[in-house]
C-alpha cells in the first residue's frame, strides 16, 4: 500500500466503475485508488491493467489511507441501498472537507437527502450523473455533478480530465447544488424516452407509407444525419435498420421481439414533471409507449379492435418522407423545450442556480443524446438565459413555423392509416396548446365549481368568484381554494 | 355526556365532517358522536341541528367514552399532518377491536402506512375514499372504503346507510384491504379529469368548427345527456355552458379566465400508472392540459408561434358535431379502459382482491363521474371478470367500431384547424397502439441495445440476445437486464 499516493479513489469495480477507473487513470496527473467489497474483482482489474498504476485497497480504512487529501472517492455501485451502504462505510473513514461523489443512477430525492446527512459530518457529497454508458465510462462520459462549491473545486479539474470533449469543451460543467446533477441526468433521460420514440414512430410510418425496406430507410437516417437531425441517435438507428440477422437473413429489426423495455428514469422524469406541474407530455408518451408495448397479453386481446380498413400508401414517397423529417425535427424540438422546461421548474422548486444553456452544452458529447442541435439550444439561452419556452426562441420558433404544415400532414397521415404515433401527435397538440390565445379549461374551471365550489378567476377583474349553482345561480366574491 | 349512546363519531367538523355527520344522524338507527378540535365548531354544529340528536364531546376520552363497542369514528380532517395527528390521539383512547375510519383525501400509500401502524395496536384502520363533495356528503356520497374484513362487518351497514343509492343498490364496497379504497378513490378523481379534458375538448372543436354560441352547445350537451353519454359531467356542462355572466351580459364560460386548477389527484393517479407501467395517456394529457393552461407567462411569449393560418368552418354543422359526440364517447371508453387498468395492476402489486365490476357500480351514483355508462362496464365485469382490457369487451368494442370513422375526422380536423385536442388524440393513438399487430418498439430495443447492451428479446426463439455492435456484429446470447 502506498500511503496518500492516490489523487481520486473508485469504490465498485463492475463494468461502470472499472471503466471509470481505467479513464481516470488514463489521464495526466490521475492516481487512482481502487476498492471493491469482494476482492477478486479488484485483483482482476489490477492485473489485467499494469499500465494503469491503480493503488488498491482491500480495506475503507487502507482505501482512505491511499488518498491524498482533500480525499476523493467516486461511488460506481448499484443505486439504493448499496449506495447508501457505501457511503456509510466512508464517512467512518473520512474527515471533514473530503469528496464523496456518488456516479450511480440515484433518483435526486435521493441525493438531496444524502448531501443533507452526509454535510452534517462536514465531509463533501457529491450527486454526478453520468451518461453514455460503458464506452462513455471508459473513453469520455458526459457528467452532470451536483454539489457544494468547496468540492467542484478539487473535483472539477479531475472530472473535466475524464470527461468526453466537444467543440474543445470538457462535457461536464458544476449543474448546482445536492440534488440537482441527478436531477438533470434524469431529465436527460427523459428526452432520450422522447427522441428514440419519435424516431420509431418515424421509421413506423416511412416504413408502412412507402413500402420501403429497414435498409432502404436506414439509408434515409443517414441521409437526414447530415442534417439538422444530426445525432448520435439517428447515426444508430441507420446502424440497427441496416443489421442482418444471420440466422433468419431477414433485418434485425424484423426479428426482435416488439417489446420495449424500460429502467425507469422516464417514469421518474415524468413523475417529477406531474409534482413540479410542468407538462411534458412527449418524454410521458414516449415512456406509456413503452409500458403499452410490454403487455402482449393486453395486445392479444386488443388485435380484435378495428382499424381504417384502408391501405397506407403515399402517392408521393419523396415528399411524404420529406414531411416525416419536418414533423421528427419539430417534434423534437418541443419534446427538448418540455424537458428544459422542467429543469427550469425544478431548479425553482428546489433552489438551484442552473445554467440551462451549459447544460445543452455537456449534452454535446459522451451522452446518448449528443447532437449539433444543442448548439442551437446553448444559444438560445444564451441570448435570452430567462427563456420562458425554449420552443419560442427565433431559431426554433422559425423550424416550427417551417415545419408545421409538414407536421400537420404527417399527423393526419398516421391518424387515416390507423398508424399510432402518440409522440408525434402530442408534440403537436402541445404545440397548439402553448400558442392558443384561449383554452377550454374556461368550461373546465366552470364545471369545477359547479360541482365542488372549487371557484374560478375571471378575465376582467382580479378577485376570485364562485356562482351559486344550486342557489339563484348569483356569482359571489369567494376565498381561493383553486 | 350520554356514555356509551353512538354507535359512530365524528372527528373533525369542517364542511365535509358536519355534512356526513349530519347525513349519519338523519339514517334510522345512528346515534353520531360528534368531536373538532376547537370547541366552536361542535357547540356550532349541535345548536344548528338539534334534529340530529348528536352527542358532542369535548375530549377523545369523552369522545371515546360517548361510542358503543366496537367504537367506530370517522375522520374528516386535512390530508397528511393533521390526519396522522387525530389518529395518534384515537389510539390512545381506543381499544383493539375498534375501527378508525379516515375520510379524508389521503394518498395511498399513506393509508398502508397508517393501516399497518394502527393494525399493530389491534384496532382496524379504513382509509375509505369519499366522493360527491359537501353535497355527496350531506345527502349520499359514494364511498370507496379500505381495510380489514372484520372493520367491514361493523362499518359496511353504517356506510350503506349513508350511501348514494343507484337503482337500489347503496354505492358503497368493501373494496379491498389497506390502501385499496383510497387508490380507487384516487383513479376515480384521474378518470374525472380524463372525463372533463374530453369535454372541454368536443366544446371548444364545436364552438370553433361551427360557430356555435354556448348557450347553443349547452343544448347539445342536454340532448346528448338523452343517450350513451348520459352523466354527470355531461349533465352540469350543459349547465355551466348555458350560465350568463351577469356583469357583462356575456356567457360566463367566456369570462372565465382559461386556466384550470388541480389539486393533485390527477398528477398521483398517473405518477402510480407510472410506477405501475400501466399507460394511462388519457389521463396524463388532461392533467397536461391544466398544467399548460396555467402558466400565461409560457403562453404569452409561445402566442408568437404560428398556427395552420387557414379558417375552420366545417362543411355540415350536424354532421360534425355527431362526429364529436362519437370522438367523446369512444375516447371516453379509453379513458375508462386505461383507469380500471391501473386499477387491476395496483391490485396485483398490492395484493388487494378488488372487484371491477362492484366498483363501476357504486360509481353510478354519488360522485362525479355517475353515468349510465358504468352499467356496461359492470356488465362487462360480470361477463370476464378477468377481463386484461376494458375496451375490448362486446359492448366497447362495437362502439369503438362504430366510432372510429368519426373519431380519426374529429382527431384530423383539429389537427388541421391548428385546435388543441390533447386527449382525443392520444386516446386514438392508444387505441392504434394496443391493436397494434407490430410496434416499432423493436427499433427502440435495438437502439437500447446499440449504446447500452440492454439486450432483446426475438419472435422466434426463447432467451436474450445482444448484438456485439462494437465488434464484429455477430450476435451472442446474453443474461437479460432488460
Amino acid at each position: 500500500m502506498n500511503a496518500a499516493a492516490a489523487n481520486i479513489g473508485v469504490v465498485g469495480l463492475a463494468v461502470m466503475g472499472s471503466n471509470l477507473a481505467r479513464n481516470l487513470a488514463s489521464r495526466e496527473g490521475n492516481t487512482v485508488a481502487v476498492y471493491n467489497r469482494s476482492r477478486t474483482k479488484t485483483d482482476e482489474l489490477v492485473q489485467a491493467h499494469p499500465e494503469a498504476g491503480f493503488v488498491p485497497a482491500f480495506s475503507y480504512e487502507e482505501f482512505a489511507a491511499s488518498l491524498s487529501k482533500p480525499r476523493t472517492a467516486i461511488i460506481m455501485v448499484k443505486a439504493g441501498g448499496p449506495t447508501d451502504a457505501v457511503i456509510d462505510e466512508l464517512v467512518k473513514v473520512f474527515e471533514p472537507g473530503d469528496i464523496i461523489v456518488d456516479g450511480g443512477n440515484a433518483y435526486f430525492p435521493d441525493t438531496i437527502r444524502r448531501e443533507k446527512a452526509v454535510r452534517d459530518t462536514g465531509i463533501n457529497f457529491v450527486g454526478a450523473g453520468i451518461s453514455g454508458g460503458e464506452e462513455g465510462a471508459l473513453l469520455g462520459p458526459s457528467i452532470m455533478p451536483g454539489g457544494s462549491d468547496e468540492s467542484w473545486t478539487t473535483l472539477g479539474p479531475i472530472l473535466k480530465s475524464i470527461a468526453a470533449v466537444a467543440e474543445g469543451e470538457p462535457c461536464v460543467t458544476h449543474i448546482g447544488h445536492n440534488g440537482a446533477g441527478h436531477f438533470v441526468k434524469m431529465v436527460h433521460n427523459g428526452i432520450e424516452y422522447a427522441d428514440m420514440q419519435l424516431i420509431a414512430e418515424a421509421y413506423d410510418l416511412i416504413r408502412r407509407g412507402t413500402g420501403k425496406t429497414p435498409a432502404e430507410i436506414a439509408d434515409i437516417f443517414a441521409e437526414w444525419n447530415k442534417g439538422e437531425l444530426e445525432s448520435y441517435l439517428i447515426e444508430i438507428t441507420a446502424e440497427v435498420l441496416r443489421q442482418i440477422d444471420a440466422e433468419t437473413g431477414k433485418p434485425l429489426v424484423d426479428v426482435i421481439l416488439d417489446q420495449a423495455g424500460a429502467k425507469g428514469t422516464g417514469a421518474w422524469t415524468v413523475q417529477t414533471a406531474l409534482s413540479l406541474g410542468v407538462p411534458v407530455s412527449g418524454i410521458a408518451e414516449a415512456t406509456f409507449a413503452r409500458s403499452l408495448s410490454s403487455h402482449p397479453e393486453q395486445r392479444a386481446v386488443a388485435s380484435i379492435l378495428p382499424g381504417p380498413g384502408t391501405d397506407f400508401a403515399v402517392d408521393d414517397a419523396d415528399a411524404f418522407i420529406e414531411d416525416v423529417r419536418q414533423a421528427l425535427f419539430a417534434s423534437k424540438i418541443i419534446a427538448y423545450s418540455q424537458g428544459f422546461d422542467e429543469i427550469r421548474a425544478g431548479a425553482a422548486e428546489y433552489d438551484w442556480t442552473i445554467d440551462l444553456g451549459a447544460v445543452s452544452k455537456i449534452w454535446r458529447g459522451g451522452c446518448i443524446i449528443r447532437a449539433q442541435f444543442l448548439n442551437r439550444i446553448a444559444d438560445a439561452y444564451a441570448e435570452q438565459p430567462e427563456l420562458p419556452v425554449l420552443a419560442t426562441s427565433p431559431y426554433f420558433a422559425d423550424a416550427l413555423t417551417r415545419g408545421q404544415a409538414a407536421w400537420r400532414r404527417v399527423v393526419i397521415a398516421a391518424t387515416q392509416a390507423g398508424i399510432p404515433s402518440p409522440a408525434f401527435s402530442s408534440s403537436l397538440a402541445y404545440y397548439d396548446g402553448i400558442r392558443a390565445d384561449r383554452l377550454p379549461a374556461a368550461l373546465v374551471q366552470g364545471q369545477r365549481d359547479f360541482f365542488g365550489a372549487h371557484t374560478y378567476k375571471r378575465i376582467d377583474k382580479e378577485g376570485t368568484f364562485h356562482t351559486l349553482w344550486s342557489g339563484d345561480r348569483t356569482e359571489i366574491e369567494a376565498e381561493d381554494t383553486h
